[in-house]
């Protein structure tokens, strides 16, 4: 029987959205054991909380029922859907959270959430984490079937991320988004650039040039910029020991470019 | 048995003040659930933590025992209570944290927490958090009756928090609060409006026309905004997908208009 | 057998990082208790982590495990250890991290975690909170013996923190951080200061004379500068229901100086 619930969100650490979430969960099923995977996602930033679940999911036990509520169209049509996507489930707004969890795991069910049961008695329609996605979650953990929760539904909304150009000669990369040390995260993994197979290459960003394409940030000397495939299988820039949003002046969007020189 | 504690404090996320807590409330009942309410209470606003306990304690279960810690008088002589309220407890400075709770639940025991076994050994005059609210609270959970922590007191200190001024052809309401995405939180409640009973009114804030009192931000176009009473009972003026602080250039204490013109 | 899991880190409230070790405990532990200490350390400041845990420690129960990664270090030949002292145990980064903790406490067991089977599978060299300290500490939780990770090391390595200088005629310390509410600790702990043994003195900060050293915040009027001897044992220097870090103008390495006057 399922019972770690996972919370993510765009609610930040200074209001009580979380904490009421967690009173409702443990209100349905007191013994479930709730962890955060982050509330700090940019306000209605669906696109990075997509890449952020991809990141953090294969990390969690099977069974694990992962709540997502970044909703920028809280209140208005857009379904509330619990999902089972291979040995996890999923609930949220069904708005492209799920984009990337649908690249790497088959998906079995889907299901909008609509059994008056398995919500708040009152649904508000400002704050469907509260009314419906913890509710849902909560019912999950406890042992209620998904299909209880309501009818299935065909398929989930996607988002049409940003993709790597790539080309023999050359690979233009886009930065998504960056980590609070500063470091800046791209939409180019691994697999795709041992794929291109450029044994040399010049590679830059905004116009600098990084010299390294390195395994750990101690593998250049302090201040230095470098890149990396980071621990999420994605292209980052850094900087060693520094910030390299500020100190390259880096932007969301921002072109790092591989030019093939052998 | 209760035996879910909630803590809430002004300690931020940068310090382990709150880390601390914990240690102390495992140390006395290992057993005890913690959850987070918020500690992102802005430092000393003992008004915007009994706002915050009033919205989110409704939606924890039966039992539970909710610690605050907003505390502008620490070390001075202020009471140290342990409350129970209607079927949850409470255990703060006695300084105004309780107001708005005492006004929804009825307070059925009032006590001083004086018991020195039920204390820290060592009790800090500048850290009551630590010292003397977390195993007060940690005590209760583990099944201590609420009479032993100290003897009884009359009543609690309450503040007088502003109120919206009501009259036949006009309401003046205030700006209490802003929440993480800039949405302003004021003192006027959806059941004191619905009394006042205008079916037509002009609705200003700073003299910006808000043409829009909804039941979903998604009511009006992005970028506009928006008057509606939202999740936690409160009108709260917002701007739909936008910052409804820096957009209307709002601060707390600006008046929320309502004109009749029926 | 110890379970609760204690984390400190540099990693911050914004990123998924503190989920993901959460996910990897509980994938290897179920039942592990988690509780945080603060992930708000300054990036890569392992002195003042250092002194966090000094000061948290003493607060959690015996068998608590701690795991602490501040970590400037990450990918280069720095060990990843595992420490027994007095009652707790600690998984971090062989950087100096347990400098003050080592003051404190007899250690009797230090291991290099470098066991395969008590590791993630795949080991990046961006990311040891997840792929090494995590899965280590779980281990230990569900009552893997310390010696099973590794092999003995010898010693640890050691910080030299800021040290006041104390002479008959005055004391010299320093600011070493700052807390949420701009409040300076300092490298002097009370028990220095009670050995000095001065009775009368001039206290003064930057220039700025503070004339009172007191046992509380409130033992002076608002906005009143005063010194304290805090909850956590070192001298600080606070302002009354304000911030003592702008309102004194105060930064990391100024010197808090005390001229005896008897």
């Amino acid at each position: 029987m399922p019972s770690l619930i996972t919370l993510l969100s765009d609610f930040g650490a200074v209001d009580p959205f979380v904490g009421i979430m967690k009173g409702v969960i443990k209100s349905i099923h007191p013994a479930a054991d709730i962890v955060d995977i982050t509330h700090g996602i940019e306000p209605q930033n669906v696109a990075v909380a997509a890449m952020t679940w991809q990141t953090a999911v294969p990390y969690f036990p099977p069974g694990t029922i992962h709540v997502g509520v970044v909703d920028p169209g809280v209140g208005t049509s857009r379904l509330h859907i619990a999902v089972q996507a291979g040995d996890a489930f999923f609930v949220c707004p069904d708005n492209g959270l799920l984009t990337l969890i649908a690249r790497d795991r088959p998906i079995s069910k889907i299901v909008s959430i609509e059994t008056p049961a398995f919500r708040l008695a009152r649904t508000s329609r400002t704050f469907h984490g509260r009314d419906i996605f913890a509710p849902a979650a909560a019912h999950l953990a406890a042992g209620v079937d998904i299909d209880a929760l309501g009818p299935r539904v065909e398929d989930i909304v996607r988002l049409t991320p940003t993709e790597p150009a790539i080309r023999r000669d050359f690979i233009i990369a886009h930065i998504v988004n960056f980590d609070t040390f500063g470091n800046a995260y791209s939409d180019l993994t691994e697999s795709r650039f041992v794929e291109w197979g450029a044994a040399k290459f010049d590679l830059t960003v905004n116009g600098t040039t990084i010299n390294h394409l390195v395994e750990a940030y101690g593998d250049v000397e302090r201040g230095r910029p470098l890149a990396i495939f980071g621990s999420h299988g994605r292209l980052e820039i850094a900087v060693r020991n520094g910030n390299a949003r500020t100190s390259l002046n880096l932007s969301v969007g921002d072109e790092i470019r591989f030019d093939r020189i052998d």
